[in-house]
């Protein structure tokens, strides 16, 4: 059993890999992120699953068997920028050893499983989060998701028709009852397995997430002839706002980052015109989000006023609390030789949060993270860990299926 | 005479402009600034002008005449990113135009006058500002400019040899004592010439002036899932320098510029690895200098203490204090039917502050800016001011080659 696992994670470890940093570059529809779609095909088709796709290059290969809407299980291939090995792909390659695992026990399930992928979770290429699910249950519709486009001014579409998708009036496709169930196994994302001495852990609750695009406008000018006084500098703008959301975040006891800038011109000996940059902030509840965005905004907004640029902030994307089925949580976790699994809430978005939200009842495992770092090339979790995720994950579906 | 100068003006003015901003992007050894100089070595051919070029792509097209060392005066034609038309090409148009004027008078010369051009003056592609005046100087020796390279990767060597730059043991090329004297006319950077009612003045000096790559690493991770108090992200450590630079050369009447900023990975959904950031800074004195960075430099640490980074500061280039040669100021300032012009002086660097530290007489004139805008779409100067300058350098040039 532990062979399955171990197998297909090296044979995936080196796709989108750098060299420089360890760390994974596995956006969606460019050819790493391809390969690894390539890969779960062969899998499938190696275990006679029989696999159903969607016009947006969402998978499920599905396990036929007994009769009934199905329970789903899978996660996500794609990484953000420089990310880690877990993210996403650990979901995947536990779902396709639990199916193993049941096999090998020779469980009948009474209901059909299915092992599923959707694509650019992480929205590191095309900007929205959860794009694949929120596409495949009719949370955006396709004409508005269209014309998104990454940094090189790419759009969706045509990256998607890139890739061989066909996309002549595409439509949603989770909203046929198909799926009764859905479970995303994630390596865990924070060290609450650790402090707990857990190996495995079972989601209550998403924290509400929003990403909003701060674009501050200045004047451009000489770095060397201009006065201090005479500046409209949007960087002190910038600087100051990203401090008072660190600030704010960390007294509120809440989430505030800004990981990604851009600055134009992006000369060394010009007062820059423009900066843009992005603000992602997550709170326990959507009160507190709309109040730790309201705080910064308006912090931002007088400093603006103070350097004679100006600031506007947009949100590109809002995800309100997701509650995950506390009934389902409870089934999942209790009861176990081991004793009950630990509940605990993530401040991280899922496409299980997506699914949950359009009334599908889904729940979260989450497997050990000895540093709690993610999204980094650094993100680890141990052989043992992700093994008794195999497990564990194995152990819920019969639950499920039976 | 007004139609030399605005003949040529018109020409040049399409070449290498966004029709976006408005702007110039006319990059050293790039499609643009490579037309540019096509269109010079054309217009001293057109000229009767004898063309003299180094290996490292500078011009000078000799107008021959009399004997003994030259006068040679001019400017650059490669501009910052986004920049305006006037920094560089000013001074090369109007010395082509001082040129037409000078012969149109039936002036004979008593020494030789050379129109010069320079490559990579703004350092916007190589980042050494001044690149091809100190590579013709001697200032910085061919062995050691060679290795650096622009924002692709891709190498001076490179980029000279695919412009057909022969490269082979190639030597200084200034110190043969052929130029007497360089003045460099230049649309003025600043206000001091609105404020003081002048269409030209003279330049007294250039602030000494430095370039500092600040890198901060800190621990990439996930934005949502790690808890403020356990990150340690470089984007506050960047964030309080940027406002701690602002702060200081603010308070000390200096200048001090954050303009250009990367991030790593610059992700949304991520704490930042690594921002590198580009510290533009100049003072009045040398030890002001050293001051205000140290100032800076200090700060950027404790606050990288604080935050669990590590901050360096590495000078890329740093320029001492030039002052032109007061006699030869005053010899091209004083004695003009409009009365003298004014001397004031700069926070720019120019080549002709690499000329003068080498120990050719060197002087700048400078023509009125309206709104002190420059590296900027905005940057601009009066026709009429523009003309007053030809006529001035016209001038310059016979009382010098006289």
């Amino acid at each position: 059993m532990p062979d399955h696992f171990e197998e297909m994670w090296r044979a995936i470890a080196p796709v989108g890999r750098s060299q420089r940093s360890g760390g994974y570059f596995r956006q969606p529809l460019t050819d790493a992120e391809r390969e690894l779609d390539s890969w779960f095909v062969e899998q499938a088709g190696a275990r006679g699953l029989r696999l159903e796709s969607d016009p947006f290059g969402n998978r499920i290969a599905w396990w036929d068997s007994g009769s009934g809407p199905g329970v789903v299980t899978g996660s996500h291939l794609d990484s953000v920028l420089d990310g880690g090995a877990y993210d996403g792909p650990l979901g995947v390659v536990t779902a396709l050893a639990a199916v193993e695992v049941l096999r090998e026990r020779g469980f009948r399930p009474a209901r059909p499983i299915g092992v599923s992928v959707f694509v650019e979770e992480e929205g590191s290429r095309f900007g929205l989060a959860c794009l694949g699910s929120r596409l495949a249950t009719g949370t955006i519709a396709w004409e508005n998701a269209r014309d998104l486009s990454d940094r090189d001014g790419v759009r969706l579409d045509d990256a998607m028709a890139a890739a061989g998708l066909d996309l002549e009036n595409p439509q949603p496709w989770l909203g046929s009852g198909a799926i009764g169930w859905f479970v995303e196994l994630h390596v865990e994302q924070g060290r609450d397995l650790v402090d707990r001495g857990a190996a495995i852990g079972v989601a209550s609750r998403i924290w509400p997430h929003g990403r909003y695009r701060v674009e501050i406008s200045g004047e451009p000018n000489h770095a060397g002839t201009t006065r201090m006084e005479d500046r409209r500098d949007p960087m002190l703008t910038y600087a100051m706002t990203a401090l008072a959301a660190n600030k704010h975040a960390r007294l509120a006891g809440q989430r505030a980052t800004f990981g990604r800038v851009e600055t134009t011109p992006n000369s060394t000996n010009s007062v820059p015109s423009q900066v843009t940059a992005w603000l992602d902030a997550r709170c326990e509840s959507d009160e507190a989000l709309a109040a730790l965005v309201g705080t910064i905004t308006r912090q931002g907004a007088e400093r603006a006023a103070r350097d004679g640029t100006t600031l506007t902030v947009t949100a590109e994307s809002v995800s309100g609390a997701v509650d995950f089925d506390p009934d389902l949580a409870r089934r999942i976790a209790v009861d176990h030789e081991s004793g009950d699994w630990p509940v605990l809430p993530t401040q991280a978005g899922h496409d299980a949060g997506i699914l949950s939200a359009r009334g599908i009842p889904s729940a979260m495992l989450f497997v050990r993270n000895p540093s709690g770092i993610s999204h980094s090339p650094a993100e680890h979790a141990e052989v043992p860990d992700c093994l008794a995720g195999v497990d564990a994950l194995a152990e819920t579906l019969a639950r499920l299926a039976s």
